[in-house]
């Protein structure tokens, strides 16, 4: 490299985003220095304001600007559901879906004792909290089907017990559009042991 | 989108960024949110000082943080050589390669007169100055091997002809571990019309 000193740390601040390599940051420090400088100032404008000022909703822990976000600060979603998952991303999927009318909880990752993650860090304090001051009748465990996201939901419906509130747990199976022969033995033994009576 | 107007504006920001479209720059935006807060915060700052700090080198036009670049201030590089190539990466490309001892001059584009990019754009009074500035006895001309860089060495060599220097163009043909049948006629012909005698 015969990069000048502050070029070669911006290439290696540019190697903090996922995805992305030696060569990727390397373009990304020379197209932005050759062709899109104001642009390049704006993200890191936008990028400082946003790590600084984007904390966490205090009821639901998602990301939010405010104390409370959006949804939770919102009358028209349906107090007495709550939907729990792993992270802010699978909110927005959650959303996509267009249908869910109820509310969210943000666990921000899953149990890995192995990591020293634990209910603490799940929010487990936060979520007691949630469900004493709401009418929830429903909790959705929407967690990862992955052996933590499991775990995790295993967990939590333990320590939702007490509460006498429905616990429910998303469907797992072969996804829509899938073939059989390119779907894994474990999903197709689900999607066998949660079949359907067909009308 | 159930982002915050603030995340929204993040990922919309990274989108200036080459190859990333609307779910990479969401998954960007979300991880450095999530775990890398202080490396975000270390990317925008650095960004920032580079775009605003990092100029062209006076001489070669190279990227600089300093009125001569390294290259250019440095008394071990041959200044009776230079070549001329189209962008800061080609320079780095060349540098590479670990056996080019002489000077540059960076292009910062190509001539491309439907573009409105003419000679001046291309640095043709910088190249004047260090021409006649310098004791250059041949120029290497190393603008890609594209339609525009083609014409742009045309100009070139029709520029330098008065100053009675060498001129030579990088060599053009199959790159080493190509094959044949996967290389477009053009190279092809190429490599025949410059081939080698056999010692």
């Amino acid at each position: 490299m015969h990069a000048t000193p502050l070029l070669e740390r911006l290439i290696q601040a540019f190697r903090c985003l996922p995805g992305v390599g030696p060569k990727t940051a390397q373009r990304m420090a020379f197209f932005l220095l050759q062709r899109e400088r104001e642009k390049g100032k704006h993200l890191a404008e936008i990028l400082n304001h946003a790590m600084v000022n984007i904390r966490h909703c205090l009821q639901c822990r998602t990301f939010s600007e405010t104390e409370l976000c959006k949804l939770c600060a919102s009358p028209n979603r349906d107090p007495s559901l709550l939907c729990i998952i792993e992270n802010p991303t699978d909110l927005i999927a959650v959303e996509q879906m267009g249908t869910y009318r109820g509310r969210y909880f943000v666990l921000l990752g899953h149990l890995s004792p192995l990591d020293g993650i634990g209910p603490e860090d799940i929010g487990i304090k936060e979520l007691n909290i949630l469900i004493n001051a709401n009418p929830i009748k429903e909790i959705i465990l929407a967690t990862n089907p992955t052996v933590e996201g499991e775990a995790t939901a295993h967990y939590l419906s333990e320590f939702i017990k007490p509460y006498n509130i429905k616990v429910t747990r998303i469907a797992h199976g072969v996804p829509l559009g899938g073939e059989l022969e390119y779907i894994d033995s474990g999903t197709i033994a689900r999607s066998f042991a949660g079949r359907e009576t067909v009308d």
